[in-house]
């Protein structure tokens, strides 16, 4: 087991982050419970109700809520039925929250934490690779709304993280996938190594948690260095303006690791095609997500997605912004804003380009 | 023209607060907003929308939205048609709100200033005593829900307040009662001599600057020891614990102002009954609030009184926990905590005496 730590501020913005084999069955998480004193309530998703929650809720002796699964239960109607379910059951400002499940529990759950009672205690157990490596790790809170993805949220830090690299083993392979996409996103911005490696792993078929943890360290040292997303946090969302945009125009079925390969592929031909990334490196890129299954939503049709875009957070001054790189395993800083203005025009090439080889026809 | 500073921590959360007459006509609020690049989206209650939102909207170049007035409409809600509003005009990351207007607005607008997009710049302008000295000080935004009172909220400080005291020339007079009431509890908590002079100024019907300016200073001095609520900050929460109650047994059609007042009222009695107050300090507390025009509400009863207590964000351990005084000025530590678990049967007396004195019939 190996304790990680982010601190945001001095201030009780601290979280501890455990990850290792067995953590759930362990005497850690029982010890560590054991010091809080008020009550606790475990909300869980449908997928891992009763494989992990209910134990968990026997073993430290909380309330166990249920949810559904997935980012179509990401809604502002799920955050209300989650706060009914908290009054109801007496929770103050003392009880604990513990999510567990996938990127979409721990997003809503952390929000739900954040404003209820202007903040109660937040306890995070990921179940799924994507939520070990990413969703959980920042403290950012979101729902999704009608107009776009995690437009509602806030930035609040849970107290601990508990990553239990055995959920894993029950994962299925496409949220496997789900969450190597994050995984290539973190190395084509911001470090070579681990894009070669994760991509030898995966062409070799080979899950190694040293590639897990690489992961999670370097989105903790972005996270240290620009916790507000002022400057360097941006270049986490490569991928992210199409991606968002495209399981907006899914509403919400197409997985987000799926959403975000098939945007980082395209934005690194649009950093090509605006003449910042060689084409020797923009082969290599191509030669990975190929591996993948991607494929554009059933609805697609690019007046939707450019609707969808023009709600990006990262949009100033009314224009959409992009996150590029100009080779593999570094973004481009643009004056420490590491993001640029993209006109429509400018998508235009990569937009064709990404309909001719990923429309689902 | 003061300019006063809260500083809740080095990273971002300070508030720059600008108080004195005709600030709302002056060029200092044009010069603010030139400052900002994004686009900037007023919030007004229906009171101030004539008076002052639109002509500040002429003035800055903003758009204006409105919402109904007063605690009734503080509720998710209306803080949804807000946030559906934004995305309608295209808010992104970059635009400020401005929230002018009562408290129920500015712990509103705040609301949603913190949650949407992960929060955006936020200017508060309030226009009422009440709001001026108490709601928009100290970072804390709320909507209240059908369980309680501020139940749902962030801890979200804007960039700058402007308090223009010429808005309190159009105040109704009971509006004037409501902020007093606030400036009265602060004076029995933390101020001897603020209570003193607030106290003689109402005698005369004297309506003194100093007297605000004194007021807005010791909030401050409060809540940057204490910008969490962890320990002192509780005591802004004396006459609290009975107010929200009676707010919330109301339907929120009691003011605020009004609930406090008999809150402080009621819990001085309470310190007296259990042994902490001198009967002599309660005796002068008893002539000031005599003064006020005060009332139970029409639904009141004991059970929902306990039942909306039973809510109450101070408690802890599933305890309901109140601040109490032990003289005129002097709020009880209790080893840092400054609340205490306070038993039904401890209430007793004290609810006696209220519905003798207080009921409507």
């Amino acid at each position: 087991m190996k304790k990680l730590l982010i601190r945001i501020s001095q201030q009780l913005l601290a979280t501890e982050i455990y990850v290792g084999k067995a953590l759930l069955k362990s005497s850690l998480i029982k010890d560590f419970f054991s010091l809080s004193k008020g009550s606790k309530i475990i909300i869980a998703d449908q997928a891992v109700q009763d494989l992990y929650a209910a134990p968990l809720a026997n073993q430290i002796g909380g309330q166990l809520l249920s949810i559904p699964r997935g980012e179509s239960a990401k809604t502002l109607e799920t955050a209300q039925y989650l706060l009914e379910a908290l009054f109801k059951n007496g929770a103050g400002r003392d009880t604990t929250l513990i999510a567990i499940g996938g990127g979409a529990t721990t997003d809503l759950v952390a929000f739900v934490a954040s404003i209820y009672m202007r903040g109660v205690p937040l306890i995070l157990i990921p179940t799924t690779l994507l939520s070990i490596v990413d969703a959980s790790l920042g403290g950012k809170t979101a729902i999704d709304t009608p107009f776009g993805k995690n437009l509602i949220g806030t930035i609040y830090p849970p107290k601990a993280i508990f990553a239990d690299l055995d959920t894993l083993q029950t994962l299925p392979e496409t949220e496997w996938f789900n969450g190597l996409a994050e995984i290539w996103k973190l190395g084509l911005v911001y470090d070579a190594v681990l894009w070669q490696k994760s991509l030898k792993d995966f062409l070799k078929g080979e899950k190694d948690i040293s590639l897990i943890l690489k992961a999670m360290q370097g989105k903790i040292d972005i996270v240290q260095q620009d916790p507000r997303e002022q400057s360097l946090r941006h270049i986490l969302n490569f991928g992210h303006t199409i991606g968002h945009a495209l399981e907006k125009v899914s509403r919400y079925e197409m997985p987000h690791g799926q959403a975000v390969a098939l945007g980082c592929y395209a934005e690194a031909h649009l950093s090509m095609s605006l003449g910042y990334l060689s084409a020797a490196d923009f082969e290599q890129i191509e030669r990975a997500y190929s591996l993948f299954p991607l494929q554009l939503p059933k609805d697609y049709a690019r007046p939707k997605l450019f609707e969808a875009m023009a709600h990006d957070k990262k949009k100033a001054l009314g224009q959409i912004r992009t996150v590029l790189i100009e080779k593999i395993g570094c973004a481009i800083p643009f004056e420490g804003d590491y993001c640029q203005a993209v006109t429509p025009r400018e998508w235009k090439q990569t937009l064709d380009w990404m309909e001719e080889n990923y429309n689902h026809l």
